[in-house]
């Protein structure tokens, strides 16, 4: 199966399945729920998802487990995109090609939206149905505190918001992306392996893959902010600029940031070679994060 | 001991506690850090905590492992407050007698904060210091999430905001507190039976006995609400009459919730009876939560 295939197909499991996961839109809270729904089954590229299954398949876990802690990392990710947009963050109206949820709710709905997906992203790794011993479980509710709480991506967003964000050079730039996007990708791809309990080795390749994907995708995204439209990107271009903050295409220039995202993603891919053909779809996306046009 | 003393002396070694568990003010992330610091270390009566080390204590299970448990607990709270008090949705100033975190701080932070607040209470509950199995830290995980959730806290926010919320009769005021407020009231007192592994008549009488105190909480939270000054109380008053929402006062006037709060706290003692002398600071704590000034 080529990588578009794989992606649009896991797109539609990941999206039926966090159909079923999600709280049915019934009672008095019914808004909340909805708005967790309209936000969570909008589609966008599901890469997290995706990195978390295709890792779990590198050891032969079950793709149903694998699926389930997509999941749970895809709720994590909704919620950080409600709460970037809210009017008090980047104060965006569009995203994935619709309106942000406080523009189609409210302020208020969105932040609770946002609150609730983080939280039922712990009652899915919490959950015995995922056959799954405890301590697996534990380990994955652990790991994606980690990437999501103060340390990563709250710690990200604060620097992304904070004063001093104008002025970060590339080393700062890097680290803010290590914390807000990296954090999450590399959690995905951790966990394949926690799901494993694979080897030492096997995990620090997929660390090393993590990391420079991450990257790699967020130089891309610098570049298609600078370079696309909100038509093709389904969210507001050029917002980076607009704002005075500092880029991996302003620090250096538009070829140079392309250079950067080429040759991370073969490092990226590189990393890999100990397993074979199995992590040809992880190979594949290295080069997609790079030269996607949305 | 009596409850004065021991909810005191709770207090400071929760206070101490939260303060080695979150993560120290450094680095350009550190302002959001500093935030939830600010709200999660402004004091409180800490009761949820106390409910939790109490209702440990009937089964023996060491005070340290409850603390840990409590702490988490208390850092889901303190972010529900963070997030309630926000201009989108309670728009309150003042909160412990002190300015809230988005006065204080700004919105961005606020909100950052409150999430980071929550994510870290998973990071509390995954951590293996706790020296819980891996069983019980992810039964507290799918319990906690649960009460935080859509079908917890975050559904009786929504509730709240609701248009309807206006027009509630006493069934859907109570089944409002019972979200709110009364499923973290709920989990903190099953925390003690999780943590003990403890059979079902033990987990259910302390079930009864959460629900009623709950309930007799809110009730009397809605008669400091009519009855008390701002000075007392640490933040606003006369917000529920002003904001034209119905309340357990409005329904059953001041009396009538009164009678009903007194009675409530006295059924909820009685179902700890099984537990003879050891159960005696929770039912005093029910005697307590409808007799307190603030």
């Amino acid at each position: 199966m080529n990588l578009q295939d794989a992606l649009a197909s896991q797109g539609e499991t990941i999206s039926a399945l966090l159909d079923r996961l999600l709280p049915p839109v019934e009672g008095p809270r019914g808004r909340v729920v909805e708005a967790m729904r309209y936000s969570a089954l909008s589609g966008g590229k599901r890469l997290r998802p995706f990195l978390v299954r295709e890792s779990a398949r590198l050891f032969d876990v079950p793709e149903e487990r694998a699926l389930r802690a997509g999941a749970a990392i895809e709720m994590i990710h909704c919620y950080s995109l409600i709460h970037d947009d809210l009017p008090a963050m980047d104060d965006s109206d569009l995203r994935r090609g619709r309106p942000t949820a406080h523009v189609a709710y409210d302020e208020a709905t969105a932040i609770l939206a946002g609150d609730g997906l983080l939280t039922e992203a712990f009652t899915v790794l919490g959950d015995p149905q995922t056959h799954d011993s405890a301590a697996v479980r534990i380990e994955l509710v652990r790991h994606l505190a980690a990437a999501a709480g103060a340390a990563g991506m709250v710690g990200g967003q604060m620097i992304d918001m904070s004063p001093a964000r104008a002025h970060l050079d590339l080393a700062g730039i890097s680290h803010l992306q290590s914390l807000k996007t990296g954090a999450l990708i590399l959690f995905s791809c951790e966990a394949g392996a926690i799901l494993a309990q694979a080897p030492d080795t096997a995990r620090k390749a997929l660390v090393g893959y993590a990391q420079d994907l991450g990257l790699a995708f967020q130089i891309a995204d610098d570049i298609l902010d600078a370079e696309s439209t909100p038509e093709a990107l389904g969210k507001p271009t050029g917002q980076d600029a607009s704002l005075g903050k500092a880029t991996f295409v302003g620090q250096l220039g538009i070829d140079g940031a392309r250079v950067k995202a080429v040759s991370l993603a073969a490092s990226a891919a590189q990393r890999l070679d100990l397993f074979g053909q199995k992590a040809d779809l992880l190979k594949e996306a290295a080069a997609f994060v790079v030269s996607r046009q949305s």
